[in-house]
């Protein structure tokens, strides 16, 4: 069912500063500094093989990248795993008893429909399925 | 430097109640439950894509995968870059002043040498380097 981790999100209090340590690492990032409004973040990309690297700033206190942050400070937040069809896939992940967050599929970057999964139900792990052309 | 993300460990504190909810989105994990007595932890691993998704249950109550479970719970603990040349990568790295915890390579699984990153220098993120064949 899953294809590839397409995309891992690291949450960052200042990307700036952030860019400055993770270029040593990963290089430059692929588009620069992107806005996501309905998100509240700004970000930055690493293209790591076949997996995106995500560094994830919240913009204001409100939704759900700032709330992880309060909560947990800078790290890891999600690992968003690629499906064919997401819609299908939630279902059946569903039906397993692993909760899925989204009632339906919401516009992440690019053209990335993604849903959320209960890290309750994932010992902890924020986990998330997307569907994408790449 | 960086060719791949190699693997992703998950802590669990019960790894036998961890897989039956893994094997819903992964399928079985490739070689059944292993144990890695110097690092005090038994796990199963799932390839996913290019990428091991690796669940990592602590054995006891000593080393650094215990004492992360204890102070962290459960979620989230590495994230593991394929280089070509593990101590070159690492001694790059260090002279960029990112801090370099093994002084030397060690054992993981299989042929894996690996050497590990201060999280503190890169935003709450353990990272790895790995060097290995596949």
């Amino acid at each position: 069912m899953i294809r590839r981790i397409h995309h891992i999100n690291f949450i960052v209090k200042d990307l700036d500063k952030a860019l400055l340590t993770y270029r040593v690492m990963f290089g430059e990032p692929v588009a620069g500094a992107e806005v996501l409004p309905r998100r509240g973040v700004k970000l930055a990309r690493f293209k790591i093989g076949e997996t995106w690297l995500i560094l994830v700033q919240p913009l204001g206190e409100d939704g759900v990248p700032a709330q992880y942050l309060k909560q947990h400070g800078e790290g890891f937040f999600l690992l968003s795993c690629q499906v064919d069809d997401v819609s299908k896939a939630a279902g059946k992940i569903s039906n397993s008893g692993i909760g899925v967050l989204d009632s339906q599929p919401r516009q992440g970057l690019d053209d990335w429909q993604v849903m959320d999964l209960n890290a309750d139900d994932l010992f902890g792990v924020n986990f998330q399925l997307v569907e994408s052309a790449d």
